[in-house]
Order: C-alpha cells, then structure tokens, then sequence
C-alpha cells in the first residue's frame, strides 16, 4: 500500500482508512478499556517491550506528513485493540539508544507480533529502528506464595500505590547467574523475602509489574516501574542493591529504559515535531 | 543477472524463470519431502542458521515488485532442493536483530553455501544484511549413550511431542567453558544425566533438536526448539537453570532468537507488506 | 516549523524569533543567574549529561547556514532559561564517540526533556547524534554526614577552589559493584573516609559536584570535575584507585569524557566551523 | 586513477594493464609458485589475514563492471608476486561479518600493507569495509622443540596429510591469558605436551599452520587449518577443549572463520555474481 | 570557509593559502625542529593519539582533488607548528579500525584540540571518521625512580637505540586494575624492576615513550614504541607478558595499533591514491 519512502498525504489517509474505521473508534475504546485492565492483572498475558530510534530520514519528511504518520499509528493501535494492548513511552532525551518504548499486552505473542509487523509498515515504523525486544509472560510469583510466605504475601497486596497519576516509567531487565538457579529453593526464598522487606516502604510511591521471561529472551525478568517520586525511586533501588539476592544479578538494567508515560497521539506527536 | 537495485518486474520474472522452472515445483516437491524428512533424522547432516535484517532501501521499492521479490525466494528454495532444506522463520516483533531466520540442512556446507551466495544474489538478499550465522552438526549425543546410561536414553526415545502443530521456535546457542571440557567423562555424564532428567516431563509439550559446532563456530552447540506452550517452554528453560550443568555454561543465548514458523512463502510474504 | 534536512537562512531566523525574543535575552540573563547559581547548590536537583556526535550531512550545508544553526541553539537555551540551565562542552578532538557535551540541571526532569526534544528539532540537533546519556539527582553525601564523619565534612566544605577560571572538565561515571553495596554501613563509611582524606589537597586545584543516579540510569554515581591542572587532576586520579574503596567499582569512566569548558555560543560556532 | 565510484570498462580494464602486464603473467606464475612453496615453510615470514564484507554499493554497479572489477584484483596480486603471496577464502554464508578473507605471506609487512594499499584502491576494495586485521610470524615452536620434546616433534612431523584436496579452511585466532605466561618453562611444556598428544591422530586429516602475534596485534597466536573432513575437525577442537592447556585461553576463535578455498578469481568472480 | 562536500581545487588552494604561508615554510621547520626535539624530551608535554578511517566519501572525490586534500594537511600542520607538533602514520593494511593514527604532541590540550578541530574542517578531515583518542601527560616513572632503583634507572638510561631508522610504531595502551594501585608502593616498585629488567636487552631494537593517563582516559598508561625488528618486538612483548606485573593488566593493548612511519605528506598521500 506504501509505495515509496516520500508519501504524500492522501497516501497515508488511505492508509488510516484502511487500518481501520477510525469514526468508530470511540466506542471500540470503552469495550477496550474492560479488555486492558483485565489483560493488566491477568496471569498468563504476554507483555513485549520494544525500543525505537527514529531515523533522520524520517524528518526529510514534511511536518504536515510527519503529523499523519503519527496518526497513522493511532489508528493501527485502534485497528488492534482487543487483540493487543499498546502503551507508548517517550524517551527522546533519557536514551540515546532510542526515542520511544512501545510496550504491548497480549494473551498470544503472535498477536502482538501481528501489530508490530503492521507497525513497522507505518510511515513511523518504516522510518525507525528497533533497538530492544523483550518479552515476558505474567506468572504467580516464584518464591513469595501464600503457602511459602502468607504474611509477606499480605503485606504486598495490602501496599497501595497513592502517588497521583505517575509521570515517569522504567523498564529494567533482570538476569541472575546460574549460582542463583542453583540454590535450593528454601535458600531462594530467605533471599526473595530479604529482597522484598525492604520494598514495602516503596509500595506508597512506586508502582510495580513484574514479567518472567527466563528462555523466551536473554533475561530472566523484566520489571516495570511507575512513579512520581524519583527520588524515592533512586532509594528504592539503593535498597534493592543492598541485599544479598542482588550478589547473583548478572544483569540489572543495561539499559534501565527511562521515559515519560504520554498516549501513543502525544508520544508520537512529540517526535513528529 | 539482476543489475541494479531497482530491478523491474520483467527483470525478476526472469530471474524466477532462470533458478529453477516454477511450473515442475510440484513434482519435485514430493520427491523433496523424502529427502527433507531423512536428513532431519541423520546424523552428519549440517544445519546453518542465519538470521537477516531486511534493510530500509527494500521498502523503496514498490509494493509489487516487494511481492516479486518474495517469490524469488520461494523459487530459488525450490531451484536447490534436493541439496538444501531451506526453512524460514519470522523474527520480526520479536528480535531487535532480526527479521527472518533461515534454517539450512545439507550433507555438504559448500552445498548451502551455494545457496545462501545465491539468495544474496536475490533482491531481497541485496537489501537484507546478514547478522547472526551459525553452524552445527548432528552427531549421537556425546553422554547420554546407549552404552552409558541405556535408561535414560530409553526415556528421551520414548517421550513423544504431544502439543499440536507448533507456532514457536527458539534457537539457542550453547558455549560451555574450559572447565567444562576438562571434567571427567563420567563427572559430565552425571551432569548430563542431572540436566537431562527435568526435561523428560517436557517432551510432550517441547520439540528439540540438537547440532555439535565446536570449531565449526564460536559456540559448541545449537539448540532448536518448537512449541506452542510458551509457559511450558519458559518452565522447561527454569529447568535447565536450575542444574549444575548450567555453572558451566559461558553462554547460554545472546541471542535466543525467537521466532514464528511459517513457510518460506508465508515468511517472505509478511516482511514484502 | 522545519520542513526540511535543507534549511534556508529565513527560516532558522524564523526559529530564532519563534523560539524566543531575543532582544530581551539580556534582561532574561540577570535573572536566570540567579536561578542557575541556586539550582547548582540545590539538593533534589537532576542534572542530565547528554553526549552528541556531529553528522557528516551538517556540513553540506553551506557556512551561513551552518552559522545560523549555531546561533538557534543559543536562542533555544535563551527559551528554556529558568526551566532549564543549559551547559555546553566541546569534546571534539578529546573524544571519539562525541564532539560537544551538554550538561542540563533542572528541578524536574521533564522540563529537560522538554529543552532536549526542541534542541533534537533544532538543525544542529537534526544533524547530531545523540551517544550518552546519563541522569542523576543531587543529594545529600550518603555516608560523610556531619553525624557520621563531622571533621572530615567541615575539612571538605573548606577546602576552596582557588585554581582560577577552570579550562577543562571531565564527566567520570561510576558504578560499584554488588559486594561495594551489601558491606554494613560502617564499612562503607570507613572506605569513604579512606577514599576521601587524600583528595582534601587537590580541593584547591580540583572542582567537584557529584550526582546520585543508582536506578535513574546504569550508573550509581556521576562525577563532574572543572581543572586548570591535568598534572594535578591526574595524580588526583591515581590517588582514587589506590584506596581499598576502588576494588569495589565494575565501572569507573567507560567513559571518562573530556571537554573544554565555552560559552554554548562559542561551542557551536566552534563546531560549525 | 580511478576517478569516481561509477567506473566504466575503460577506466578498469586501463587499471588492470598498469597494474601489470597481464600478458606476461603465465611466465611470471611459473617463478612465483617456487617463492610460495618457499615462504609457506619459512620462519620468519609474516601472515596477514584480513576479512571484508563487500558493500551493498558494489551490487549497485553493472554485472559486467563487477566482473571487471572482479578481475582487476587477479592483475592485481599479479603485479605483487614475488613481493606478496596472495590467498583468498570464500566466506560469505559461513559468516555475518565477512564476505571474503584474504591471507597474505611476506617477509616484510609493509609489502604485504602496499598490497592491501593497492587492493583498497581497486573497485572491489573501494566497495569493501575491511572487518578484521591479524598478523603474525612464523617461527619455531615455542616449546615442543628438538631438544626439550624430541620424540613428541619427531611424531608432528612425521604426520602427513592424506585427506585429499582440502575444501575449508579456518583461521582461529588465540588468546592466553597472564596466568599462562607467568607460568614456568617446564610448566608450560608439559602442558603443551598435553595439548599436542590428542591431536596426533587428526594429522592426516586436518592440515594446521601456526603463527605468532603477541605484540604484534591482540592476539598470541593465529591457527590456520584446511581440511575436507568437518567431523574430524569439530573432534580436534573437542580434544583442544579437554586438555588444562584450555584453561588459560581467554580468547579462542571470536572469531572462527570459516571459508571455503578457492582461487582468487573463483573467490571475486562469486562475490560479483 | 569550505561550503560544501564537493570542494573545487581553487577554494583547497584558498584554503591552503589562508592556513599558513606556505612559502615560509621552510624557514619555520627550522626552527620548530628544535622545538620539537625539545618538546619529545620534556616532562608535562601532553600526547594526543587520535586514528582515523576515511570514509568511502572521499573516493568519490576526484584524484586531483584528493590528493590537493593531502595537501591541505600538511599546510595545516605547518600553520600550527610551535604550538603543536603532528606526527602520522599508516595503519591501512594493519587495522581493520583505522587507516592513520595521528600523534600530537603539545604544552597544553587545547592547543591540540585547535588543531584536531582545524583538521575535522579539512576535506580529509570531513571524510574521516575518528575511532580512538588517547590523551596521555610525561612525567618522571613512578616508581624506578634516582632514589628508589638507581642502578636499573642507570641501566636504563644507558640502553641505546641501534636499528637504524624505524620502519614500524606500534601504540599500546595499558590499564591496571585496582588491586594493583591497591599494592604498596615497595610491592610496585619490586614488579616494576621485575618487569624493566628482562626488557634491557631489547633497548637496541625498539624504542620507547610512556604517558601517563589515569583520569585524563579510560586507560593508565599510553606505550609509543618504534622498531624495525619486529621479531624482536614479539619477543618484548613475551618478555613483558611473563612477569607478574601482568597478572594486573586488564587492559594491554585492545587495541594494538600497528602502522608504518611516514611523513605527514607521504601517509595522506598514499591514502589519496
């Protein structure tokens, strides 16, 4: 459908057209919105992470062509909702390996897998450069279960998050070494619950997710925060350093993916300036 | 044959014509079948695996002659069968790295030498860049012996996949270390036997297959694996961590290539959108 | 505002009176003083590092043009100023991966993005690369506290500078490893003391300002010096990696990014040479 | 002499006659066969071994200009002979990072850099990005020498090579870490005694040749071998990994290059198609 | 004063004129001679080692015109002598990273950043891309100092080069780990004259120059040794690798920069070609 790097506007209307009824859009929103905050709390639920670098060539463009690529991205999103949820951040100015991080939930891969290729064939996505894929599936935790560790277990889900509409997120992938893997899991669970005490204070200002992704990417864990508070969030990891589970971390972040929470309308508008 | 990048449709038409008469695949595609089912099972045999990254200068071509492009492809994998299994996997959404992954079985490297010099020669070869190239051969396993642990051998024979045509296939590279290669025989047999035992439980849910490459590549082994239970895969993954086997591993992934299997047509087809 | 990679005089002089009135920088300038000599001082304050390398497509353009970029940098700074304090290092000549370095501090660290996604607007911004970027927040010092180590703080606050209008400044990130942060907090002070007594006498040859950045970025600390003395900023060096504290860093540079201290103006007049 | 990227014939073919008057090159092959044969069994000559990857401009050229091109590096290391003996190895599909590697014997180095001066100015050289440089000296054996092993060297040498012509070469560059060096003479030697006595058996499948670079460039050695037997091949490495001689190498391979052997116009004529 | 990438020989000869008076040149290399020798031999000289890799952009330039951009070079060096000293070497053939290696000596930094600033606005300048900057002080040794190792110092000092005009220079850049500035002063000196000793017998083969650059890079020491016996030079190094002191190098070399010493004029020339 995309004929040529240099698209004109009507090419790229078609293009919105065809992804998808974009007058219909609203009421597809409200049954989405059911869809997304299940899928948020579900176990079993794929979430993928993905950074982009715009290229140059993207802004040899026109500002009028670059602000129809950006919506041509919200009509794709449109187009998927109900298969897939997407969720933009921007973080042109944290990352110099990238602009944007687009983080998806979806209850098969190939879902999401589905968008991204349709992603990549958007103006926006054929001008930019995937630079970090990472995917993780939603599980009950490890080692702190309601048989293993009731009280701690408690103590978590009775933590509140009550730091307003947070501003910033970060992504930071976890890897720990095979000594790790190799302890007993009693020994795991002394370490988890060391590692965990000392986050309780945190549950106020922080918001956490957590992904298992140990043979689906080179990491074991991706863990997402959301925040207000980063001063609180410099301590919170201060702390998570602290204790000795981080001994066997072979990867904490690198990268730490910083960037602020927008709609994927703003995110991708602020690039298209 | 093809002389510059912006090949006309006559111009791969002929190149189609010229790998190989399209019009007889069919015939040669039941003779294929046979070759292709027995190499699979051989020892000897050699798997390449090559991941690719389709670059930006593909999709200034137009739409039509990305679709020609497409089937080039298609008919140069008919063109060498016989003497190359070609398989394809979609990796794009999925890796930063990658596009696609090719998957070659020949007797001979040189044989699918010549057909990756060849499929470079391709238009879409010319703007794709190669990125990850592996070599393995398949070999009886080097412990697991009939002679040295008959059982357990009994047990990996008879566990049978269970789990449905699969959607997903990892390949991982596996690099062990120096003080690995200078344990005993019997030490890396019971560490073999340790590793092997966890994963019977997932033979019904996980397809493996296993090539040597020690001085053929920078790795000693290549992993393959197909599956349609990504959570069985990620539990199965968990496994292998958890033995000390696994102390000894310098390099499990980087990459883990994850990917969706679908004919080289259905693969080509999706990235020439 | 910028349609394209080929920017004409008009319009960047458009950019510069869009960007901000620059007859009444002058005016602008004595307040923000005020401002940028608090916010130095400020605890809770980020400072963002950011690292470019200048394109080779920049200087296609023609002297003037290259010139009047240079000058809407200076216009964009004037914008921001009370949001964001702008500083300009040129690393040209000092640093492979980057040739100018751009020191933000601000109270929010959205406010910096905001200053960071118009600069990536900007032409010289359009034809750079970003290559590092740090992050971190001043705090309070972790372990040299007057409760903690009184004479050794009253020693630090009076030692001055007295090295005259520093030349030169070096960005040294620093990472410490897992052990550096499960040692007892009287551990980690005495190897603060330790790491601090030999650098009461570079004081007066040596500015320092150090950020707290475990979390914000893969770093734990960012280290910003400002020398006339390399002798003495050398020996200072070797001074730091003989005590027992530096066994713990896993980074400490990698890297250490030289500059030499201008006005943002004659940075980039300097790079549109 | 070649003024442009967008050579014609002319230009070529006027560069390959001042290259050298290939007319002649028959007679001149005749005494060059004698130097070769001579130089591969010299101590004290340097190999140079350096991969390319031939750009995606080079297929922007006419097929006819590419097999010019393509012949112009046949006159090419005509003209050199005598001063540089000149070997190529296909690569392409065995490696991401190269296409093509070229190994060269001098008795002084810098013949060998005016060859490679030469080459980067042939049309092929201009449309290659050289991707690694080795070189090293040929010398006597380090430690299994006539005095200190004599029945060990004695079984070396007399190990002939009946594997046929050798289809594949492998270039495996080694590293050894300070521990190694630090070790004493005898220490050494009867780890290398170790290391030697497995791979008696593979020499009459496997060719080997040694050079040594520490200094030099950043490795300690460069292993060179040719075989037709692959499996036999992947079974030497293992032996090399079994031994305690291994537990001192901190690089091995990284990279193993593969290639196939041919002559340099098979090598170029392939790489044009 | 350059517009554009397409320079025409009468703005280089404009330029070359504007540099420095070409006429007068000889005159001047007189006296910067002396200069020179001066400063080769002075403590608190700084050392700039900055490779470079011409771009294939440059190859698109004509021949005349590329090798008036040699030119060029050499005016440049002449504008700047008695504030910078410029020496070049060749490395094409030798690194896969770089095709010349410039080494700058000067009283302070930013007289050698004037002239790496100068240079990047040259025509080579723009057409090559800077790979590594090494920034290195002399001082007296640290440690096999007048008073603490007389005798080695006096050996040292004794040790006169005899090989004839150097044909080769190699850079090698050191960095210690901080165990080993964690020794004792005495513990250094004792593996310092542990590691001077076995190099007295080379001091007739190869010369050397240390710099110091703890703080100032990412490495502690910048070796600079020339030669024209480049076996004697392995053997250094084997000499260097074996002695304890090496045991606490986590960097030697990475890179070994290897190229052959030429004249300003001769090395941009034979890359003009």
């Amino acid at each position: 459908m995309i004929e040529s790097w240099r698209s004109s506007k009507a090419l790229i209307l078609a293009a919105a057209v065809a992804l998808g009824s974009v007058g219909l859009a609203t009421q597809a929103n409200a049954e989405s919105k059911i869809v997304d905050a299940k899928i948020m709390k579900a176990k079993g639920a794929y979430g993928l992470f993905n950074t982009y670098k715009v290229q140059p060539s993207f802004y040899a463009m026109s500002m009028v062509d670059r602000s129809n690529a950006a919506a041509a991205v919200q009509a794709l999103v449109e187009k998927h909702k109900g298969k897939v949820m997407v969720q933009a951040y921007l973080t042109r100015g944290f990352e110099s390996d990238s602009d944007f991080l687009l983080r998806l939930h979806a209850y098969e891969p190939d879902k999401a897998q589905a968008f991204l290729v349709d992603f990549k064939a958007t103006i926006i996505g054929r001008h930019s450069e995937v630079k970090e894929t990472l995917i993780g599936v939603t599980k009950g935790l490890n080692h702190t279960t309601k048989k293993k560790a009731p009280d701690l277990l408690a103590s978590l889900k009775a933590g509140k998050y009550e730091g307003g509409t947070p501003k910033y997120a970060f992504m930071i992938p976890i890897k720990k070494n095979a000594a790790w893997w190799n302890l007993s899991e009693k020994e795991k669970l002394d370490k988890m619950i060391e590692h965990t005490m000392p986050t309780l204070a945190f549950l106020s200002k922080v918001k956490r997710k957590l992904y298992h992704s140990t043979g689906l990417d080179d990491m074991d864990f991706i863990t997402f925060f959301e925040t207000n508070d980063l001063v609180a969030f410099n301590n919170l990891n201060i702390e998570l350093f602290k204790v000795s589970e981080n001994l066997f971390n072979v990867r904490y972040g690198k990268p730490i993916v910083m960037g602020t929470i927008a709609s994927v309308s703003d995110v991708f508008n602020a690039l298209a300036k």
